[in-house]
């Protein structure tokens, strides 16, 4: 086998420019070699921007998926009860976007309904935010966990967050850095076998995405979405997971809170019931299809009960306590810090004429990486005090001059900025909005 | 600049997967830093790849070519009167195929006729023959010549034929070794660019291509042919070149000998003008174009009529051997080893029914590499004594039993295989074929 046909295969030729489909062993070949330095990266950039024009099968696109799992580590949580790892593993993948801390409250949820979530998360890239940034400013948690440790926090408190370690699957860390610089990211495909080589390797047996469409999403526009979520749930079935997914709306920031500890303030607000719309209509949709695909619930109606019990009992609460205990953290100080952790650099927006308020996530989502919420390069650090506090829920009327938001900044010099961006993702109608739709379509 | 925002630009986004078209700028920071050192090779083979999916424009394709051709070295033949460099320089490029000598035929005409020809030529690969390897044949003749050195011979006997040198046109070796591993050869606008860099490079002011088409060809279509011809003129148009290009027929080897030395003999009968007639229509042809570019003949005739007596004076052939001569050969030698240096490894194939006779250039020329003629790779040598002397010419009637050619191989062990593939490459009709087309169209 070489590499130089397998490329020749995917690109086609004229009269079939949409190349041939590519065996299990053909990709293989391509990604175990290059992995261990025997297909350098020019043969591999090559194929990556055939495989964009020409896209991928789901058989080619398991293929993948399992050849960058098998490249690293894969956690095996079953045959562990005696560990207290009874399963069933189920985890939620968002595509990103802003304001977006679902996970952090809809693992406490679920594990209060009997799931076991083993959850690798990622960090705010560009506009959108990233689950470890805003667990790492809790003082002392740690999402730098050892298999033993990731497996040890799932069994005291039914979940554990954390990152990628450099064992699990190198093939996507090579392969993403290598598409970064080679105009190769946006492809249904390879987008789809990054993100469920590294949910693979975790060791869920049925996976629920939360495939964001509008602004503040990777993929702004629904078709997209619509065609990534499929590819991500016929994939995984592929690969032998059970798998849902839902399109939900990224055009607003969800919820009233952007930034890190920001978000874990209002994680907190959410598991004591006291949530925003948009938050709780996702995150129990989110946790209807987990807890009916983890066999827990046998219908929405039958989760909603259980959920809410989770919740009203308090026990969703006390697990995210007892998580933050498991991971390094200290769960008194955090409820200790809610209200007090904001940056001393602080600017108000306020509405410059009256009207019904809408704020765009893109844009709102920039203005947090000035603030210090996110990043623009990997390497960039990010402020646990940053944030955006909106004072005004999406689609409330407003008067001229009534306080917006408040801009939380890691110094004093990117306020201005920020706050220009902001009066930028505002806009104020006449008219009272139709109220969003925030779920646009369930795959299966 | 940022490599990735080219690559990005050229492979486009839904809704333009087409790509948008690149600046000059763009292209030549892309080349010039690929040249240095400081875009690397995985960044270039997805441009390659992109440029694969999308072609490019003319504009782009000179752009190309232009900063190709300024990463190295650029002959410069004019107002070097005082040398012996009068000009004008005309030089003409086949695509290459099997039993093409026409290079060798035609310099010593057009410049018996008036043209001065600096010709740069490469070396076989695959089942194409290479002029160099042909001239290579001849004992001291020297391919490798020295600026100065190609300048001396042009002057001395009207044309010069050397290998590309390592200072000339460094960003085409580049390319091209990463084109060959990343499946991007195919692609017309990227060969045009490989083509033309090295044309410019060399000092001529016309160019006239001989596009083969047919299945001994690079490009097997008729349609594809004529894409490779239009972009090849279009674009040294706007190089500021005079150009024009001939679609001529490859379906089978031209003339009566394929091979190395064997190509050199046939050279020499036409020069004496004994030549078979599928050579000599081309060869006109080309000089004809040639001449009117060059502003030495204003039509078909005047041309044929300057040939001619190119021809019948006895002057061409004595240019061909000034420049043995020139380029450190023996011209004496020559003629007396015409007849003679045949390989001693010797079959014979002989016709297998009655029939009208036809050979597939394509099979005649992996014959060919089998017997030492070509190398399949560019680090394998070749015979000079190896190739095939076709007994019948095309289109003529045999009968069962009688030889209808001689293969000539670099050893005893070749002959068996090369004479199964030469039975394959031969058919027999009932009918007398059609005369061939040889000349499919013209494109100025």
């Amino acid at each position: 086998m070489r590499a130089v046909d397998i490329i020749t295969k995917k690109r086609g030729n004229p009269p079939r420019p949409e190349g041939e489909e590519l065996s299990p062993e053909e990709i293989e070949f391509l990604i175990t070699n290059y992995v261990s330095g025997a297909i350098p990266d020019y043969q591999v950039s090559a194929w990556l921007m055939a495989v964009y024009f020409n896209g991928m099968t789901f058989a080619e696109t398991a293929a993948l998926t399992g050849a960058m799992l098998r490249s690293g580590e894969i956690f095996d949580l079953h045959g562990r009860e005696h560990e207290g790892l009874r399963g069933p593993f189920v985890d939620k993948h968002s595509t990103g976007g802003v304001g977006d801390k679902i996970s952090l409250i809809l693992a406490p949820i679920v594990a209060a309904c009997g799931l076991q979530v083993p959850m690798m998360a990622g960090r705010a890239l560009g506009h959108t935010g990233g689950t470890l940034d805003k667990l790492d400013s809790i003082a002392g948690y740690r999402t730098n966990l050892s298999q033993g440790e990731f497996r040890a926090a799932i069994a005291r408190c039914g979940f554990a967050i954390t990152g990628q370690t450099r064992e699990v699957v190198p093939a996507d860390r090579l392969l993403y850095a290598l598409r970064d610089v080679t105009g190769t990211v946006e492809s249904v495909p390879l987008i789809t076998a990054s993100i469920l080589s590294k949910k693979a390797a975790e060791g869920s047996d049925a996976l629920v995405f939360d495939v964001k469409a509008g602004s503040g999403a990777f993929m702004k526009g629904l078709d997209d979405a619509e065609s990534l979520a499929r590819s991500l749930t016929r994939t995984a079935k592929e690969l032998g997971k059970r798998a849902a997914a839902l399109i939900t709306n990224m055009d607003a920031p969800l919820g009233r809170k952007t930034g890190n500890f920001l978000e874990i303030e209002e994680t907190l607000e959410c598991l004591r019931g006291e949530w925003p719309a948009d938050v709780r209509e996702i995150t129990l949709a989110l946790a209807a299809r987990m807890l009916i695909l983890g066999g827990k619930a046998a219908s929405r109606e039958e989760s909603d009960s259980l959920c809410g019990n989770a919740l009203a009992s308090g026990r969703a609460l006390e697990l995210f306590l007892e998580n933050i205990a498991a991971q390094g953290g200290n769960p008194e100080g955090v409820l200790g810090d809610y209200g007090k952790r904001r940056s001393p650099h602080r600017a108000e927006l306020r509405a410059e004429r009256d009207g019904f308020v809408s704020v765009d996530a893109y844009r709102a989502g920039l203005a947090g990486v000035g603030l210090g919420v996110g990043r623009n390069r990997t390497t960039d650090s990010v402020c646990p005090e940053a944030g955006i506090l909106f004072r005004v829920p999406p689609g409330e009327r407003v008067r001229k001059g009534e306080v917006i938001l408040e801009a939380f900044g890691k110094d004093e010099a990117c306020l201005g900025p920020a706050i220009a961006l902001l009066k930028g993702a505002v806009t104020y109608s006449e008219e009272q909005p139709a109220p969003r739709i925030l779920i646009y379509k369930e795959i299966l």
